[in-house]
Formats: C-alpha cells, sequence, structure tokens
C-alpha cells in the first residue's frame, strides 16, 4: 500500500505520516496545554487550527483542544473524531485546497522544542490476560503444565482492575518497589523486590460513555473505542506471588504503569486488522464476532544494560492475542459496568511461541531458570538498577507504516 | 458527652448535629452544582458562606466550593480542612459571636428542597479484606475450616483495585448483572447472577496527594484521610467464583458499588477511636502503630422485601476490624503507590462472631445452606429483585451521636 503523501516534509521511512496522525497533548515553554498530533517530528496545535477556523463546517465546541488532556475531545461523538481526521489529512496532503502553508509557522513546533503530557485522564484502567501463550507459560511455572491454563480461560477474556494514578509516560523512570517478600517457611520481609519485570502490552482509550446497567453488544463495541498505544505493565513478581491469592494482584503491579505520549486513533490501524485464530470452545453468543479485531502489528522489548547497549530480547506480534478487543469489551460490560470516556483497557503481556518472543522477562529467564546472556557478557534473569527497558510497536504494508510510538524506561534503586 | 449546642433547630436525637457536619454536594433547582454540610435536617451552602464572607481570615481559594464535586476543597492543606470546621461549628453554635442568624435564609435549605449529588469524583477505589471473621467465613465456605485464612493474611491487609465508574449514591437502584455462571461439569451459560449480595463495609476518602515512588509512614498515615462514608460493595458471588482465578474478583463485582451523599470528616469520628485487638504475629515495622485507629461505630444492615417490611439482619461494628486504616493506608503505598484526593479505600466486609453480625448474604445463608427466615414468611440466601437492602452506621457516647448515613438500594430485575 502506498502512503498520502504531505506538502509537509516528513522522510518517507516515517511511521508518523499522515495515515497515522497520532493524538497527544504538548506545552511550549509557559504557554497552556494543549492537543496535538505528531506528523513526522513535529507537533502540529490544533487548538491554533481551531482558531485559524481550519476546522470551519465541524461542529466543534469552544476550547475543545486548549485542555489538561484529550478527554473533551475524545468524549465528542465518533462521527466528529472522523471529520477532523479527515480535515486534517485534507490539510496536510500534497496539493491541499486549504490555505494552510504559510500559517505553518503558527500551527507546527519542532517536537524538540515543545513538552509532552500525558494525554489522557485515565478514570478506570483495566488489564486482561489475553495472550494464551503468556498464561500458559504462567500457568506451567507456577502451577502445572498438564492444567497450565485455568478453566475460566477458554471461556471468557479474563481480567482485573489496574492502578490508574501510577499512569505514567514513557520517558518517567520507575523506581524499584518495596514489597513483602515470602521467605522459605519463614515470616516474610520487607525488601526491594528481586524480581521486577516488564509486560509488553496493546491497550486502547475508550471514547464515549457506556450507559450504566447496559452490556454494549459485541457488534458495536469497536465503536467505543477512541485509539491505541503501548503499554508496559511494570511488576514485582515476588511481591505479586505473596499477596495475590485470593483478591489478585495488588502492590506488585499498582507502582507503575507505562504509556506513550501518543495515542493513535482506531482508523490509524484499520488497514492492519486481521483475523483472529478459530477458538475452540465457542466463544458464548455475547463474546461470538466476525473475529476480524486482531491487528497486526509488529512489536518488540529492547534492554539497555546501564553503559552497554541496546539490544533486542523479545520481538512478537499483537496478532496472536487470543481475545480481541471487541470481546474484551464486550465481557467487560456485560455486567453493566460502565466505561467512561478516558478509561483504559489493556491485552496483558503478548507472548509468542518460543523464547525470543516471551513478553516479560519473568517468561524469557523463566522465573529465573534460565539466565539470558547479554551482548556484555552479564546475565538477566529480572531487570536490575539501571536497566533502560525500551518497547516498540509498528505495523507496515509495503510503503504505509504506523509506528505505535516508543516506551523507554529506566530502572531506578529503590528507596532506603 | 455532650453535644454542643447550636441556635439552629436540631433534633436532640440527631446524629447530625455541629459534631458531625458532614460534606456534601447539593443542587437546588437549576442552580450549579455547590458543596454543603449537613446540619440537622438542612443543607449549609458553602458557597453562599464563603461569598458572605464567613470565611474570613481563612485562606479558602476563590470558588472552592462552587464545584461539580469536593474535590478541589478535599486537596487543600489539612489544617484549611480544620480551620473551616472550626469556623463552622463557631457560627452554628449557640451564643455565636457572628452574625448569622438573619442571613439563615440566605444559607440554608432544608434537605426536602435540594437534590443531593455524589460528593466526591473517585479516582481509584481500593477494597480490603480487613474483618477477620469475614475472612474466615469466606474460607471455610470455599476452601477448608482449618485453613481458612490464607497464610498472607495476617501479614497484611490484602486488598484488590475495585472498579470507580460504577460508585453511586444511596437512592439508585441497582440492577442484578448478567455474568458467565459455571455449571457442573459442563460449560458456563450467560445468566442473571443467581447469588446477588450486599456487603457492609466501612470506608474513607483521601485529602491531598502522596508522592508517586515515597511510601507514607504509618505515623503520619491518617493525615490523608478526608472522610468516612458507608460502603455497600455489591458482589455477584457466582459470577466471581467462576471468574477470580487467579487475577481476582472483575464482573462480580464491578456492576455497582453504593456510597452515602454524606461524608464525614475525620475530626467527626475522633471521639469514637478505640484501640484494635493485639495482632498476632506482631506485623512487620512499616505495619506497626499505635493501634488506636480503629471506630467504634455501630452498623446494620436492614432488608426489606418488596411488599414487606423491613427488618435488621446485621448489626456489628466496624471496631472488630483486624487491620486498621493506617495500616492499610501504609500498606496501600509501601510500594510507592500515589494516593490521590478522593481515592477512596474500603475495609472490606465487616463481620462479627454470630450470625446475626454477618455483614453479607453469603454468609448469613451460608451460601445457600441456611436460608434467612423473614417476618413475612419468606426466606432469603440471596436477594431478591424488588428487594430493598438499608445500611445504616452511627456512632454514639452519651448525648453525643454521630450518624454515618444511610444506604438504601432497590434491586432491579436483570436485562433480558
Amino acid at each position: 500500500m502506498n502512503r498520502t503523501e504531505t506538502w509537509f516534509p516528513v522522510h518517507e521511512d516515517s511511521g508518523y505520516g499522515l495515515e497515522n496522525l497520532p493524538y497527544g497533548i504538548f506545552s511550549f515553554g509557559k504557554e497552556e496545554k494543549t492537543a496535538c498530533v505528531r506528523l513526522g517530528e513535529h507537533v502540529v496545535d490544533l487548538a491554533a487550527l481551531h482558531s485559524l477556523d481550519f476546522f470551519e463546517g465541524l461542529e466543534l465546541p469552544s476550547g475543545v483542544f486548549r485542555k489538561e488532556n484529550l478527554n473533551a475531545f475524545m468524549g465528542e461523538a465518533r462521527a466528529l473524531h472522523q471529520a477532523v481526521r479527515k480535515r486534517l489529512i485534507d490539510l496536510f496532503r500534497k496539493n491541499t485546497d486549504y490555505r494552510i502553508k504559510e500559517t505553518a509557522g503558527q500551527i507546527m513546533l519542532p517536537l524538540s522544542k515543545v513538552n509532552l503530557h500525558p494525554p489522557v485522564r485515565v478514570g478506570d484502567y483495566t488489564d486482561f490476560y489475553s495472550s494464551e501463550q503468556h498464561a500458559y507459560n504462567v500457568g506451567c511455572m507456577f502451577r502445572d503444565p498438564e492444567k497450565a491454563l485455568m478453566p475460566n480461560w477458554r471461556f471468557m477474556p479474563v481480567g482485573y482492575h489496574g492502578r490508574a494514578s501510577t499512569i505514567v509516560l514513557s520517558g518517567e523512570p520507575v523506581r524499584r518497589p518495596l514489597g513483602q517478600l515470602q521467605g522459605l517457611g519463614i515470616d516474610p520481609v520487607l525488601s526491594p523486590t528481586k524480581k521486577l519485570d516488564f509486560e509488553l502490552e496493546f491497550a486502547y482509550y475508550i471514547g464515549g460513555e457506556t450507559e450504566l446497567g447496559k452490556p454494549v453488544e459485541i457488534s458495536n463495541a469497536h465503536e467505543h473505542i477512541f485509539g491505541f498505544t503501548l503499554l508496559n505493565d511494570w511488576s514485582a513478581r515476588d511481591i505479586q506471588k505473596w499477596e495475590y491469592v485470593p483478591l489478585g494482584p495488588f502492590l506488585g503491579k499498582s507502582f507503575a504503569t507505562t504509556v506513550s505520549p501518543w495515542v493513535s486513533p482506531l482508523e490509524a490501524l484499520e488497514a492492519f486488522r486481521v483475523g483472529g485464530e478459530k477458538q475452540n470452545p465457542e466463544p458464548l453468543a455475547y463474546l461470538a464476532s466476525s473475529r476480524d479485531w486482531n491487528f497486526d502489528i509488529e512489536l518488540e522489548v529492547c534492554l539497555q544494560p546501564s553503559g552497554g547497549s541496546e539490544e533486542r530480547v523479545c520481538q512478537t506480534n499483537s496478532k496472536y492475542l487470543y481475545w480481541d478487543v471487541c470481546q474484551q469489551l464486550a465481557h467487560h460490560t456485560v455486567n453493566g459496568c460502565k466505561l467512561n470516556t478516558g478509561d483504559l483497557l489493556a491485552s496483558g503481556t503478548i507472548s509468542g511461541k518460543e523464547r525470543g518472543s516471551f513478553g516479560s522477562m519473568l517468561e524469557i529467564g523463566w522465573n529465573g531458570e534460565r539466565p539470558y546472556l547479554l551482548q556484555n557478557g552479564e546475565t538477566r534473569v529480572f531487570l536490575e538498577d539501571g536497566d533502560t527497558v525500551i518497547m516498540k510497536g509498528f505495523a507496515q504494508k509495503g510503503k504505509l507504516k504506523v509506528e505505535l510510538g516508543e516506551l523507554r524506561t529506566e530502572i531506578l534503586p529503590a528507596h532506603e
């Protein structure tokens, strides 16, 4: 597939051409936070475009882009989101009919000159567990390879409520958490986690609220998805192991979750939709769908030890998810649970079938049993202080490329 | 203990005298939502008091009470909260020095004339599991009476992340949720829950955010508590049972959680603080405290079947909680998890030692084994459509009485 050409200089290999146009929140100097889209290595100031009347004809509320976050815009109708996106493409395509080139100085700023802020105020954050290989690997390690998958796993997208207050942006370091670690037959101690881990995930934000008490039909579920981000669901495996029975993960997860400053709209990933694998058993009726809501997105994780160089430790693809986004959303609301604009739903760790495609150190190092040899001669079973974890995601078809951003996080030592 | 007398008519048995003054959000006709306190059967308009200069000398930001919720005020310093409360008591006590009586018509409205709204925008909602008898009862029913408490239970206040988007006010009916129910050796089916239940809980809102990455010392933990509410953590036991392994409760809880329109400030409950029971084993250092952060609050649950009369099915007391609020808060933040203004933390179901003091139908009806006989001759093991559940809480010492409000919810039938 070919890309839509633009009058604005964007490198031909860039994943931030007109097909992506992810939304974000930026500020310049001491000016107010403002909504933008990314085009190449620049941000496009949406509030400036609005005030210069480039959205003429669209029913955009005044001030909708001059906000601390994207929530006000995300809460508008889906048709308006689509109209804004279409207008942006019309404004920036080669041979545009709009007189926009002469205003480029007013509406665009290089990324290097601006600050990026959390794009969304997340109300509730939900984390699923939708990769079969990941669930199988964890089941093998902690339970029994014969019964690695729990009895409920093939009947529903199992998930849990995560912590919204500790969602942080790529670039912000993460501090090694303290927690209770279980001794061997002795009492637990308070200690920095010895099993700090990343989890590679694919996530999406809700646009527009659903009605309390009313399930969302799976055939309409996609209409509630505003856009996508990569997500790193930081985990402390030893804290989690001791605390999680019977109420699930809590402090082993709630110290940090990293997201991208960019939200790629659903429309940007339309070209990369693929069918999911056939499910066995057949899902219940409320989860039965066309099964064409998986996405072919290349994902990878790199590790950079302190003073060392970046190397890839995982390469996988989001298309391997067993439960798709529409199934997750239909399941989440079947009990009448209300979704609000800005809610964040994540896939759970995405793992392929071989070690090189496992999406967590827990699996790569098989809970400490199989140390991973780095190029600098060090080994890793879990993360060390000073390590930087980098996650990348992109979709590509011919010359058409859409980047899902990059998450980059350095690990700080625990508080004393 | 005696109550502080007020010039405003408040019934001598009222739990809404000057010692309580719970905060809420009201509106009158089509006017904007505004913060208030409750005095007897009236609301006191805090924005009107502010504009009439009755808070002179206090550094209150302008407009802090003319808001959709209490969060702006709750995010101010604790010293300011205390100064506002002191001023309110000074304004309304008998023989006040302020010329307020002549303005009563401008600042007070009868409860019957106003609408009450959710008082707090909840960021994250956390539910603990801190009643030993409740954890024991559940363990006996679903696991083994010999090992009813999980190994971690006496070492930490076990908890999980709940769902903030479905927190609703007393008075709003709750619809019976749909969900997957496990058959006996056969595949699950989608069905309205057959085990709809209440959970009687005591909960508190956070005022002022904590620092990401930094644990809160237990000795300072109480400084982060703004105020208290009763809470009904609605549960669908059959949905929960099938879904909860290994990631904990999800759709079995997330359809609704009921809170009061009133938030009683920490200071209102100071007189009712009591010591907790000695803990064995001794808690780890970060959880070791003076142990005087339990509260002597009488709690009860009444059930009113459709067309029948209200009768009490549970009478207990929050002082029986094993883990106190400061221990919960210190544990929650030990991994660096950030608490934000408006976050809600709940105790978990509070149960005493006998059937008459169990805080859920699961325990009262012993998971269906011991039907509860109502006065009208019907029996209950779980809740039926048309039942109304009423929760009440109050603290009393001599003539001093503080009501923690009342939660009243009718059960609606499931969607077809």
